[in-house]
């Protein structure tokens, strides 16, 4: 299958939830950036993390493999720096081929999860 | 009507919570597809299935009929194969004539629902 | 202004749920179109409803007068015909001008609410 | 980087809701509008509210820095007017440079939260 999606994506919205209830990993309070790769050949992901306050942080470089999703959950990033909770943030999503970006957030603040996700915005 | 929407659309978020909370199926924990077929002829439908460590499963085959809309659990997929609770997955969505796409996820994990739509990417 | 938006829009997911916890109107499980005319002229539109198993319903004929919003519970509507609750649907939009349209649930089935909204896509 | 996105971009649903559990300001019921400008100048943004039954509010003017994101809450605009609680809005947001722009509602009126995002409409 051809290469499906676009080579830049953005996200306004972002910002990881202090504190969780429930059974770690998966009530752990996340956001995920979900990339999906239909193509024959790796996709080389870089990302820029934006504040409201300090200089964009990044890239941080992920490889979506071929025929491949990844869900990678912000909290993991380390290389820069990671990405503290409770903190506004925003991204950029740029990729060396065409790739289709997802935000999905679970919010385990209080005792019952709340949960969104959206398509990015192909920019 | 004319057919509306577009013929491939792209979801990089794709999840089946195990377990789950309440009277089924209503609040069996499951992510719907749902296709929107304006047209005046049955929309034949394929449906791929990415994964984050093995190849593409697919497709899923199913028919929309003409002036109808299908709301498809990704739950009751069955052939060429079930498509596993508790993995990361993605999906593509190719029509013979244009339709409309949108995904939602009920999560009853906990004993409150959580929920989320969102339009398909038309890719 | 001018008139923003587009004169037709889709969304292939709808569901008014069936029972709400919660005080009436406002935790009412229900399903709303954000129907927004940015223009200095009133907009005529037209809503079809289409099922799964039966022929479209409408048109449900909805004036948003210029430079207003309004929210439009999919419960509410009653000429030609109520929309059943437990029931797939989906929905077409038409504007006589162009306007934006959103779709938002709120699902009071279980003692806490669960929320959703998304734009439509612009057919 | 350039500027991503778009220079107006357009919400049909806005709504605070009334009343609140949890700690504040995080778990206030609120809606926020996140606003990120990747480009080198700042962006001179301007809000206006739509409503049901009364002209067009604002504009209400904010700035975003270059190279920052602001997640703005519709609960905290002031000037010309605060935004009604319990009311039905919608807006539109126009900037000198693109952005992109998310919406955001948490709802707190129940004792656990409910949550949404989505990209909004690039008018």
């Amino acid at each position: 299958m051809e290469a499906l999606g676009r080579t830049r994506w953005a996200l306004a919205e972002g910002y990881i939830p202090p504190g969780s209830h429930g059974p770690h990993p998966q009530m752990l309070s996340h956001e995920t950036l979900c990339l999906l790769n239909t193509s024959d050949q790796d996709a080389d992901v870089r990302i820029i993390i934006f504040f409201s306050d300090r200089d964009p942080v990044g890239p941080y470089r992920v490889t979506v493999a071929a025929r491949r999703t990844k869900h990678l959950r912000i909290n993991d990033l380390a290389d820069p720096a990671p990405v503290p909770i409770d903190t506004d943030y925003a991204c950029v999503v740029e990729s060396s081929i065409p790739i289709v970006v997802q935000q999905t957030r679970l919010d385990s603040r209080q005792a019952e999860n709340a949960l969104f996700s959206t398509v990015a915005f192909p920019a």
